[in-house]
């Protein structure tokens, strides 16, 4: 499917993104994506088992009433996390005020708060926001992409349109990440809406398996937050339905492939990425092997300063794997490094390990490659038919420098 | 017990540390470690699945031949990891070369490997090495402790003396960290020897007991390298055995002394640390969950940021405890920081969070804790008995540099 890099217009839904006094800089920092009519909503949250406030609300709403959703309310710089009852009543308060702005129940509002742990809402400035955002709502969704961003350097949004027999519909998305981002649920905030009409199973059955295949495979830096979650928002405003179990496929491909450009973006625009590292684990005994010997490599931070550094240090990657706590056998593993962010046509790219030890390979060769902006790494288990792709980058000195000073 | 920093004597031990050619800047870089007479010796041994050819070799020699060990040579630069055959080939020749400098057999002797993984010894520069540390041989502990440190910035070294009724008997102990440490086995090297004589029962069991407790609990970056490993030689030389459980008992605690003040040697000079943490983790179900726990913290690259800004952000620390995969309920828990490597006389210091929210601390009381060179994290669950006690430290600017420039 092709997936925009912008939102033009998703029928029925609109976006605001304010200043609200919330961050120094004067930059925006409130939120509001807001159906004209109710949506059916899914979500998937945090694993986290502190969950923060707006986790916990969201969760309470998409079980009491997850088929009359109107809209998301966003706030930065606090993230209502580790913030005890009140917490819970700022979040239910956030709800209220923008229902009463949007003239509906406050059950119809989700909630979603990002920033620094264990600081109550400045709840004057979010209630004056909330009326403010309310009362521009238009397509401004690069103003609501960059009023979400915390440490993220630029606005992630992206659109799809699809097309069936009985016309065509959008599905759109923003999100935020940069930092606390591993793939044990989508550790960042996404809000993804569509003009189709779909039933409550079908839109929490393919937003998992759409977030299993991309939010969940991105690594930046291991941590897993309190706060993040990724909702889907359908209203039926387009007018079409998905009548074939085609136009169900057609539609969790494409709801995919949007998830898929957000998730790779959160990593591109990483804490201080300088290197954009595709991992591809095959070979394994089973899909949970692939999985934590990818998982293991990518939160290495002796492979990501390697990857920094320039430096084919591929020993590195086959230690890691090793310590992933699973059956590995390095006797039976191949290690390839290929250039971009998918593989040649032909081949894995350049073999470094077979047999337990380096190939004759020439360094200036791997050099050349790990020179790249973006690097794709095969790791053959030779064990099986398991597999996992994961999406991942370099640790920087940037990286320290953002999250050493983040509360200054 | 008291552990002195400095090794004077132990008897029928000799050790040399010279430069081999190994490192380009002309620094020591091989080390042997030679008892005149056989010795009782156990080891413990690296968890990494992709286990370096030394670690292959002396797990084998202990098997076969525990009771006659006489020496152990080290080289650094090399790793001898994912050699392969050849690999093997190089550990058994380095044996052999050092059996023949010393007039003994192969089969007594250990060998430790250290640096980059995937290139073949330099054997040449190895065996004319051995020859020539095996002619220097005296009590050049220092310059052994030197000769085996990689990106160490400072060699490592401590010894204790033991009274028993008897007669008294010294255990004394090198090591090398500095990178790749995680407590998931000896992460590192460590040679340790005691002239106390002790049968291989007890060797390995107290060996394991005080890894357990001390190099198996600390924690730099959370990688587990491919070679490391800590062995125990003891000679027997000063006459004393060991004749009541209370020998055995102060044996223990002793190496257990020892060890722990190596361990903590080793984050001290962790790559580019600058502040020291001991984290204790109470209060949880078991120790186990203690430790989930304790070990998820430690390598989180959020709190360690956190540390090395000076930044008091406990809500990194709870939320690092929140996706540990333990059952951790953060409205139970409470946590507090103190400055320093030991608990204050009194309480546990500055209580930041309780009760699923932050305490009315002042933040500048905080600020002041975490502004000192160590800082005493106590983190309970309120669940239970379990805990564990990890010494860890920040991640700086300079780790990454070290990390990224490594092989250049």
């Amino acid at each position: 499917m092709k997936v925009e890099k912008t939102i033009k217009q998703v029928s029925g839904f609109n976006a605001a993104g304010i200043h609200a006094n919330l961050k120094k800089s004067g930059a925006r920092d409130l939120a509001l994506i807001v159906s004209d009519r109710p949506c059916v909503a899914s979500g998937v949250f945090t694993t986290n088992r502190v969950k923060a406030a707006p986790v916990l609300y969201n969760q309470a709403r998409l079980t009491s009433n997850a088929n009359s959703i109107r809209a998301v309310a966003v706030n930065t710089v606090s993230a209502n996390a580790c913030t005890g009852q009140q917490g819970m009543q700022n979040a239910e308060r956030m709800a209220m005020v923008t229902a009463e702005s949007l003239s509906c129940s406050p059950e119809q509002i989700l909630v979603m708060s990002t920033g620094v742990i264990g600081t109550q809402l400045p709840m004057d400035k979010i209630t004056t926001g909330i009326e403010r955002a309310a009362a521009g709502l238009g397509s401004h969704w690069t103003d609501a992409a960059s009023a979400i961003m915390t440490t993220d350097t630029r606005p992630k949004q992206a659109s799809v349109k699809v097309y069936t027999v009985d016309g065509d519909y959008t599905i759109a998305g923003i999100a935020k990440g940069a930092g606390m981002i591993a793939p044990n649920m989508a550790t960042m905030l996404g809000i993804i809406v569509t003009d189709v009409a779909i039933g409550p199973d079908l839109a929490q059955s393919a937003l998992v398996k759409a977030v299993n295949r991309t939010f969940n495979r991105i690594v930046v830096d291991g941590d897993t937050s309190t706060n993040d979650m990724v909702v889907l928002l359908a209203n039926g405003a387009s007018g079409v339905r998905l009548n074939s179990q085609s136009d169900i496929d057609d539609f969790i491909q494409a709801l995919t492939d949007l998830s898929g450009e957000l998730a790779r973006d959160i990593v591109r625009d990483g804490e201080g990425v300088s290197k954009f590292i595709t991992l591809s684990v095959t070979g394994a005994t089973d899909d949970e092997m692939a999985l934590a010997i990818g998982r293991t490599i990518a939160a290495s931070p002796l492979v990501k300063t390697a990857f920094y550094g320039n430096d084919a240090n591929w020993g590195r990657i086959v230690a890691a794997a090793g310590r992933a706590g699973v059956e590995f056998d390095p006797s039976r593993a191949r290690l390839w490094f290929a250039p971009g962010e998918e593989l040649p046509e032909e081949g894995k790219g350049l073999l470094l390990f077979e047999g337990g030890m380096p190939t004759s390979y020439r360094e200036s060769d791997a050099s050349e490659i790990i020179r790249q902006p973006s690097v794709y790494v095969t790791l053959d288990c030779g064990q099986g038919r398991g597999s996992c792709r994961i999406w991942t980058c370099d640790i920087s000195h940037d990286y320290v420098s953002i999250n050493a000073e983040y509360r200054s």
